[in-house]
């Protein structure tokens, strides 16, 4: 039997994964929820069709959305993470021992249920103590609060269904409001490469600039995402990403890390020319 | 109509590509050679069914496997490259006035003659009086050469097939011999995400690391190459990759370019921790 997950990454693109099998498929009150075993990828994770994480280079997505920002500032006790429902991004802050409490927010409870059952590597930190999950709309969230976080972390979908939201510049404002006076924010921040999700990157770093003082954008290489080149967005009342990086600091903590490293901080920051014109066109 | 090309990026990962017609098929004396017309990608270029080139995204792989030495060699007068058969390294040397002679050493003439029809974009500057092309293998051309050049490019395709012969340690010997006493080798270095790449990548890195006093590799994003994470190797006699980047001199030649960039060159030398371990395995 051949059985195939295949995502379009454009209406000309096809990325597919031979499947060995379906290990869950539902529909919550938000989306399509499903999870695969492959022999490739390990298991992995899809909502609404679209490619969440992997077994094999979520570490990749994780280490990049939550190191980049812990090694520029030098003491984050209070981050809010929004989405992140897999508890990748958990797993990763968990292992800081200055974080003292992290308040996750997600709106679908079904992919928290989902992933605890079938992706235990990313879910395995959810329940540390520090860790208080709310299971509500982010935007709302952060509509409340003010002065309250060193860090905001949003791992969100694509910008479009239950996502949408988190992509607004009502969302980032608020974000700014609810960091501290050194907070930092980072967001995944969609690719440079196809048309669309160039427009969609372009769009977010066009209401992030408004909204912060320092605003750069870093890139990864996640295989199993469109193109293969992804962007994260990091935005900050007061340090600059590599300006103001303390890599004795953060190599001192003895993290080990299979992407992440102090000398690929400064690099993941120098992006292709390209790149770098598209964000210039609307800052 | 549908008409989708796919390529197996291993035997569990599939990549296609809506095409508009295919314009060119042929079976060589070498590997079958086919150009197909796409509204994502543009034209392309596939060998034996591997993607060779896009037109959408060839600049990446050209700008990087040509600027990146280029910028640290302080006089690079005559150029050996080794594949190369669509032209776009050639037309990326070629815009350096410095820039005396040009081997380029071809073993297939009917990629040259297809490129030169269906692919003017990159075969543009085949015809340039410094360029000498010779239809030979390019393992048997560099036996007899000794102390000629400055830079040699590796443009090869993979390690199987017509392009084998360019991953032995005879190969890289040879290359070493070749070179002045300041020369540069760079050469396209597979992918460390898949398993069977990162097998290849590091056998090559083994056999360069035992030729040159200086090898070190470095990354770029080529979305249409298994994984989109894609590496070169840099080797050298006498010149370190990033201590010795002239980046004033090299912004001095006004060259624009779409990728590349001073900054990013030295980016692309910072690698994700599993890389430099899958390396450091072999050194």
């Amino acid at each position: 039997m051949e059985l195939w997950f295949t995502e379009r990454h454009t209406s000309n693109v096809k990325f597919s994964i031979r499947v060995d099998r379906q290990l869950y498929s539902a529909q919550s009150e938000f989306q399509r929820i499903d999870v695969f075993d492959s022999k490739e990828f390990g298991r992995f994770l899809t909502l609404d069709g679209y490619m969440m994480l992997t077994e094999k280079d979520e570490f990749i997505y994780h280490e990049m959305i939550t190191h980049v920002p812990m090694a520029v500032h030098p003491g984050v006790k209070r981050v809010l993470v929004i989405g992140a429902g897999d508890g990748g991004v958990i797993r990763e802050l968990t292992r800081y021992h200055g974080v003292e409490h992290i308040d996750m927010v997600e709106i679908d409870p079904l992919v928290v249920e989902v992933c605890r059952k079938y992706l235990p590597r990313t879910a395995c930190r959810l329940d540390d103590p520090r860790v208080s999950i709310h299971y509500e709309d982010g935007l709302k969230f952060v509509r409340s609060v003010e002065n309250e976080y060193d860090l905001i972390i949003v791992d969100s979908t694509d910008p479009f269904g239950p996502g949408e939201g988190l992509f607004t510049k009502e969302f980032y404002g608020n974000c700014y409001k609810a960091l501290r006076e050194d907070g930092i924010m980072v967001n995944q921040h969609e690719s440079p490469f196809y048309e669309d999700d160039a427009v969609a990157m372009q769009r977010a770093h066009k209401r992030i600039v408004e909204s912060f003082d320092i605003s750069r954008v870093y890139q990864a290489h996640i295989p199993t995402y469109p193109s293969g080149h992804w962007l994260f967005g990091f935005a900050s009342k007061k340090y600059h990403p590599v300006r103001n990086l303390n890599a004795v600091a953060w190599n001192m903590l003895g993290l080990s890390t299979r992407y992440y490293t102090t000398q690929l901080h400064a690099g993941a920051f120098a992006l292709p020319y390209y790149v770098e014109e598209l964000l210039r066109d609307v800052e």
